[in-house]
């Protein structure tokens, strides 16, 4: 658990990390957010994650309300709670504003950063999940972009905390739900990508009905250079029931084996292991080999 | 501007109103939502409102989240503001939880209580709104039932949020923005339900793609012991733009006639002006004239 927050410009502790209850992030979600990783030190693919962060406040109608040193911030964040591997929370809501649910356009956004720690993956690390993930398909449905872009990640959670909730009664104990989009196609876990290997091609469901990962971003990346066949599109459930591999991917599971999907057992396999390779020899590259 | 607030079962002040960053309703959105008014002194159909509100607690797993003295909490918060006409409004949290997305069984939930000046519109009174609502019809989407049940109020606002940010750039300054479902039909305002008149008969969205509003439920009760011809069910907007009549319906304007939508007249009528009169009988016998 992090001791020290950030809290609209100051370092504060703990017991002191509130915000307003009139702030449209508690009132509304009407907030940003993102999830990152520090290994060594270094928050990994800090990049793409400040570009989503900025893509998802101007989704927002906030497009200045991304702080300009806010690495600055995180850094000071995770040095005064001495953390150098470390899971971090970044999110700027559109602060307090009066009124009801009109946004006002000038915004004094209230920006908070959380760190914890999290031990290194990959490599010498053990992977920060117990096993392969027990997958269940559940009845929500993922939200469709025409009702909230689908590339925004915010503070409105309820439709992954709702699937998560139909796993309370799960007969497979499982510790990630699968939701399909309002087509009945695959679409994402709650707080993952999902990738699976059919004919010895990689698929992973195509942009515009999920948020399109970082984690997934790289793995896609990866197979193209080491020319693993790989495809977008939309899939069945059934297709993924009868895959030849299948994993999760995201920020903080990084890669992730689907040991079983509705009690189907699927696995990882070379594949996924290669791809698995591929991303811890980034992660130390960029976090722990700098000139 | 209220000046005491209540929360987590104390009055503070203003200053003091606050919550911690880990609380889920400011995490994730993680919590039920209610707005009421009070006339005289007494919560409008306060029943109603409680039983919406255990209903969206319950939607959301958390069916014992709503305090059993919460009448007498915002009895208090008026007294305690020295109000009797006034806008209440109450958010119920799932609290701060360990863990990230999966919400734990065991629920200390955050409950607060907002209230601010409303004078009573109707009879003697002024309505609150300056005059009929120009509304626009935007391209966001109600978000269907099977992605978030479409009869839970929660704080995953974004939804309407993303639709009234459409309003910056109307050609028409419209106050509402008027969203149609997924399948291309009239669902809802964002925050009202959408009432027309055509042929003669009174006709609402169905259930099913709408929050059900309370207002909205009083509204086709009157039209019923009236004998004002009464149908529920899909529209197309072309329907609405040739209507004889038109309004909106939530707690907070009561019933508020359509100007125009997109530009086009509608405004109110005769079957309009009968349920705006009904419906401030109906709060004149509940909250004035009790025995």
């Amino acid at each position: 658990m992090s001791e020290i927050y950030h809290v609209d410009g100051e370092l504060v502790d703990r017991s002191e990390a509130t915000v307003h209850v009139d702030d449209r992030g508690f009132r509304y979600g009407d907030g940003a957010f993102e999830t990152c990783r520090a290994y060594g030190g270094t928050v990994f693919l800090w990049d793409r994650h400040l570009d989503r962060l900025e893509t998802t406040c101007e989704t927002l109608g906030m497009p200045a309300a991304v702080p300009g040193d806010l690495a600055e911030r995180i850094r000071k964040t995770l040095a005064a709670n001495g953390l150098d591997e470390a899971y971090v929370r970044i999110s700027i809501t559109r602060g307090v504003q009066p009124g009801t649910i009109s946004p006002a356009e000038a915004v004094d956004p209230t920006v908070v950063i959380y760190v914890k720690p999290l031990s290194r993956g990959g490599f010498d690390g053990e992977p920060i999940w117990d096993g392969p993930a027990d997958v269940e398909s559940v009845e929500t449905r993922r939200i469709p972009d025409q009702a909230l872009p689908v590339d925004a990640k915010t503070h409105n959670y309820l439709n992954g905390i709702l699937a998560r909730l139909e796993l309370r009664n799960s007969d497979f104990d499982a510790d990630e739900a699968l939701m399909l989009d309002c087509d009945g196609n695959v679409a994402e876990g709650t707080t993952s990508n999902v990738f699976f290997v059919e004919d010895g091609i990689l698929k992973t469901p195509h942009e515009g009905t999920i948020l399109p990962g970082i984690t997934r971003g790289i793995v896609i990346e990866s197979a193209e250079s080491m020319n693993i066949p790989i495809e977008t599109g939309r899939y069945e459930r059934s297709q993924l029931h009868e895959a030849e591999e299948a994993f999760l991917t995201n920020t903080t599971w990084e890669l992730r084996p689907i040991g079983t999907l509705d009690g189907t057992p699927i696995g990882g396999g070379p594949i996924t292991d290669q791809l698995r390779e591929a991303y811890d020899e980034r992660v130390e590259k960029r976090c722990y080999q700098s000139p």
